[in-house]
């Protein structure tokens, strides 16, 4: 039997997979804890896309089991004086770069009461003896999260901080009749992903035009074969918020959209003030 | 030690892995089983690509331990009435959209005498408590799949049904001295693989010639290294098809190939009554 | 309890993940020991790219626990008379066609005092029944794999050998106020990370220029954050050598480099006796 402890761990990189180093790391955190296990949840954030991982994070951490261990390691500053931090909250552990990249996630904990502890990783002992500058994905944060994963306290790993960087929050304006905000994420598919909760569409009522670019999209779908292939929909994701899909198809090629682009959505009997807006 | 119960499942789905939500079903899988074995089959199959899917699922399924459950999410109908099916069968167990996804595999069950039982998954009891209209993967396949990983019985799944939906059977065409098919999938190195099995081409003789697009083939080689650099050859495959390849090159893009392609194998004999076809 | 022994392995490929490939080797090897634990270390390896692997296995090995089998199948000549082998060091244990795809592993095991012992593997009793000529991944390596790590000694699987296969040796010419190598490997970013280690720098000096293509960068940085976004600078991997990135860039795109390119160091007091050069 395989000494360790039983723990599941995600990691989340910029790295790609076509280099070895993310296997590096479970390699270093295999070797401190053999019965760790490991899961990737996305390798492909863009490179220095700190905004991107802080979005795939806040999405999927909910849906692992309690006490799991997050690492993130998108960390365009690696080797400079930005701090490594661990945070520990109520539901799951997080391992990361003090660079915003875990924004989300703690507005997210905020709102659900629960109030993480941070501490800054300082505590060299529990990294690689040789740290290079510029791969702590390898020499710190997966060595930490291996000690993490056998039961060692955060409280041994640094000093507590309670100054996290945190990254601006997106775009979200609500009017009467009227709420915008922004693409967080395109997806896989090609489907835009909005900030835009299925409550911040309530008080719009049932008949609502989305805008993203030149497209306007009337009303809401409820699932992607409700369209017509071929054509852009309004949806509800499975995060609960506004996404922008075409049927069988890639709203990011036909709607010429990007991450952080403006979307709004009007009450219908508001939208024929505008002038003349047709939906093309 | 964990509680829970050995068990191997693999995932097939076409959400690519940038978007965790992969790793989303794994930790919804292993917050049910925290002691199921989890491994990526493929997460690149095109978009609503069911065929590719089911011929990937039919090409791997055998390769894996008895009892494994084989979960493949490509399910553009997400959210419509197409039923959420589990398919047990004495090798192998199957969770999946009833789409046609586990067709080439249900084929080849029952041309082995294996002959499956299915359920329409519809006890909501196994799912996740909130269930999306776009993401059953999270919210229906993974805890379905977690709690079979248990040795829950299909049949408290949902009740039996035997009218699964079923792709079309692919071209094939057999005649003296020829035989017809098509490309079933381009791998990875862009070698085209057929639905021409080995003993499809006994009947042919030993002198042979090969036609896809433009291209004629003479032979068959025993593997790449008996061909020549840049040049096309046919050979069986590894899962005993006709494919063809280019040595040490891209038979896709040199042959301006794609998936469903026309692939004919003339015996040598009756090559010279075609009209003045040359090998180009 | 599943049944077996807790080993880590590594799996090193030019698969791609799309076919399924990468799964069903570990299918083969968790079918053999379903304890086994499996790491994938990259599947992006150019198709035949053997060099390449060879440099990914270099940089990775060391990171995991002592004992860890890598398997590493990047196999041009599958199924001609190139032999299949197993490599034992006190570090680790190799399964990998005999066609220099381990030859950067071996010489530094030389290098560190690690004498390995080396067999053919030609004991069809380790293998899958049936051995297809394309796909010895699947039928030959993963089952070997699969029984390394239930203990099998490596005697059993083959005779010795000592004549393994060698790449050449990377391009590196140290002089006096001069030292040249090449690009071994493009990164995920866009790296260009070489073969001219820290202490062959050494000898230079305080302030050095270093010659990639067209460009000339003077002095070495210590990470990413000490240059400015969009200029190329040099600064030592996490591996000990010289490597050239742009920041927050793609040094590849940017001074279109490729693998193999020639990259030179030399003491900025030399520097100027060159005729004309500039930085560009």
């Amino acid at each position: 039997m395989a000494e360790g402890r039983h723990c599941l761990l995600t990691l989340t990189t910029d790295f790609g997979m076509e280099d070895g180093n993310v296997g590096v790391m479970k390699g270093v955190i295999l070797g401190i804890n053999p019965r760790a296990a490991i899961i990737d949840l996305s390798h492909d954030i863009p490179p220095q896309g700190i905004a991107d991982a802080a979005y795939v994070m806040r999405r999927a951490y909910q849906f692992f089991p309690q006490g799991t261990i997050h690492v993130v390691v998108v960390d365009p500053g690696v080797g400079t004086d930005r701090r490594p931090i661990a945070v520990q909250s109520k539901r799951a552990l997080f391992v990361a770069p003090d660079n915003g990249v875990l924004s989300y996630v703690l507005h997210h904990l905020q709102e659900t009461g629960d109030h993480p502890q941070a501490v800054h990783l300082n505590n060299a002992a529990y990294w690689l003896p040789d740290v290079s500058h510029v791969f702590h994905g390898r020499d710190i944060f997966a060595p930490v999260a291996g000690h993490l994963s056998l039961g060692v306290p955060i409280d041994n790993l640094g000093p507590r901080i309670d100054d996290l960087l945190a990254l601006p929050a997106p775009y979200l304006m609500r009017q009467a009749g009227r709420v915008a905000g922004q693409v967080m994420h395109v997806d896989h598919f090609g489907n835009l992903l909005t900030n835009i909760s299925r409550s911040d569409l309530v008080p719009l009522g049932q008949t609502i035009t989305t805008r993203v670019g030149e497209a306007r999209i009337s009303g809401l779908c409820t699932t992607f074969g409700d369209g017509h292939n071929g054509e852009p929909i309004a949806y509800v994701d499975s995060s609960g918020h506004l996404a922008i899909a075409v049927v069988n198809g890639n709203a990011q090629e036909l709607l010429h959209s990007r991450e952080g682009e403006r979307v709004e959505v009007v009450a219908q009997q508001t939208s024929h003030l505008s002038n003349g807006e047709t939906r093309d």
